[in-house]
């Protein structure tokens, strides 16, 4: 299989370079191919996601992505940012599902601001929408009647996006407790309301999986007050944007998470839920424990490798049991001691 | 000057009825006049805003507002849904500054789920834009060129939403710690960004307030990692839903926070931020802080009389230091032991 190899900018690519030595100590057979995107592609290229990179990403059977954003593009045109290459990315590629585990490893209590016995209940899925909402609707400013200067974006989302988002986080919540809790906004939007009737409809081929419904303002104090009650989250863009993010601040281990990105053919774009770091690239700090477990999903859900995705997840608890800790988790290892853990754990 | 009082729903009358007899006992010649909102209203008039409703609303100098929303009406029509009435009553008296103070309460360290040096630190007020966005753009139901269901919310704002609202956080800031933090997904939404442009140009007025500039994904995370980094947050009406009701539960005390909604004449809406609680309805274990800090909320914002809102807070503070709890805080003082606790007080 031929991997696109993404590395970004700030500490992507040494977290990249870690999960990479770690596909390769499993000889799967893989092939690498890298390109530039981010603010490195607009460096070298003009554009965040160069023609040759989106084709390496279209020919390519999955995509390890390290991370975007660089303070240097700040004041550059959004279509030239470094995001853009993310969005684009995951509508060129039809990465629909969203997969975040949010959860607390055993030892790592002490990283979340949360009491200890509230963080450690923490074990979940957010099932997020990427491809449509606020996100990808008609947007653009304008003037007023009265001359003034106005901004908008069209929130919306047909039957179709939604029933097969819903089915993901179904079929997710099938691996796990069988449980789904559904974030919507149903009380003031119409988008909504579309999205509630038409998870609903399709609870109706999960008999097995308990649904229930939230508003995102609940949910937002929900994993505040006790992240412990949810299993699978299902929900759009934009609110998955929010929640995902704070659900894994609450497991406290911001340099711990992976999350994948996923189409119809399970082909997916694979990245560490933290962001480009830039105050300490290229200083060794980085965790790359996000990035390699990025790199187990990868190959579970879309090389059909399940056995190899177990054995890198079993060797990162094991380093973490034995100890090693990057900075951001109170520790001094640096990027590469912590990956020779994993790799003597492997 | 003639005070609304609308009990609502749920433990909204029992609260109510606490704040009304402390601003009784302040003896400030005030006026009051009631009628029915939500769901009570609904039932005696087939509506949640009943004309004469709304009327009282608009000829009162304030509103002392309970809480809306019963199960029983879940299965009824949006429009006639008793949520309906607060949206209702925030567009008609054009209530377009939302402030909400979250606090953590000196004493109630333990009521929060984050740790109590985490907690301990939170003292702040998040102003959010109450009367635009997704919540009032054109929205509806519709079905694509290939038939499929489809639902949809415009968000817009326009300079002079933005403007106004953010005068309002600007001058929050300036009589506390001067400084302000807008929160927005420039990153990704026109919206956002017409958002961050009108902010920074109102800035100029106020060389004195260090303003900066979070995505919202980002302040969800912040608000848990380390929320006593705010002083005053403003943000549009959707975010600013999700992120106030975060705020509130990070502060642990959901049954202490007061919440006011307020015009261009600072005319004025009043309200604990918690809901109706229908579970505790009528036991008498409501807890009436939030609405009694309303109370003196609209005295100060609405009706002029600092000093009685200052008393109000002192005599909330002295209640809660002699140990007084409601269940919700960990004891077993009914809604009127803590009322009297505060009239003892005063
Ligand atoms: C960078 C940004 C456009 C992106 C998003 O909002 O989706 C990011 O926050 C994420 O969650 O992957
Ligand atoms: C009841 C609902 C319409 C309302 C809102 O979303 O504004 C509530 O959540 C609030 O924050 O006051």
């Amino acid at each position: 299989a031929l991997i696109a190899i993404l590395p970004g900018d700030g500490i992507g690519p040494e977290v990249v370079a870690a999960a990479r030595q770690v596909l390769d100590a499993l000889d799967l057979g893989l092939t690498f191919e890298e390109a530039p995107v981010g603010g490195a592609a607009y460096r070298a290229h003009g554009h965040p996601l160069p023609p040759a990179t989106l084709d390496l990403a279209k020919r390519a059977d999955a995509v390890l992505f390290g991370a975007v954003g660089d303070p240097e593009f700040d004041n550059v045109a959004r279509e030239h940012r470094p995001e853009q290459a993310i969005l684009g990315l995951r509508k060129e590629l039809g990465l629909f599902a969203n997969l975040r585990p949010a959860k607390l490893f055993a030892g790592l209590e002490d990283a979340s601001a949360l009491r200890p016995e509230v963080a450690a209940a923490i074990d979940m899925v957010i099932v997020r929408e990427l491809t449509g909402d606020v996100y990808f609707g008609e947007k653009g400013r304008g003037t007023t009647a009265d001359g003034l200067r106005e901004g908008h974006d069209l929130m919306r989302y047909d039957e179709a996006e939604v029933a097969r988002i819903a089915r993901v986080a179904f079929e997710t919540a099938r691996t796990r407790n069988h449980r789904l809790c559904s974030v919507d906004k149903a009380n003031v939007l119409e988008t909504s309301q579309l999205w509630r009737d038409v998870v609903i409809e399709v609870s109706a081929d999960y008999p097995d999986v308990a649904l229930t419904h939230m508003y995102v303002d609940n949910a937002a104090m929900q994993l505040v007050r006790n992240p412990g009650q949810f299993d699978v989250i299902v929900t759009g863009n934009l609110f998955g944007d929010i929640l995902s993010d704070q659900a894994s601040m609450c497991a406290g281990s911001i340099g711990m998470l992976p999350s994948a990105a996923i189409n119809q053919d399970r082909k997916g774009l694979y990245e560490p839920i933290h962001g480009s770091a830039p105050d300490i690239a290229g200083q060794g700090k980085a965790n790359p424990l996000a990035t390699i477990l990025s790199a187990a999903m990868m190959l579970r859900h879309s090389l059909g490798e399940a056995d190899a995705a177990d054995r890198i997840e079993a060797a990162v608890t094991a380093a973490l049991v034995a100890g090693h800790r990057t900075p951001d988790l109170g520790g001094t290892a640096t990027t590469q001691d912590m990956t020779n853990a994993v790799l003597a754990a492997l």
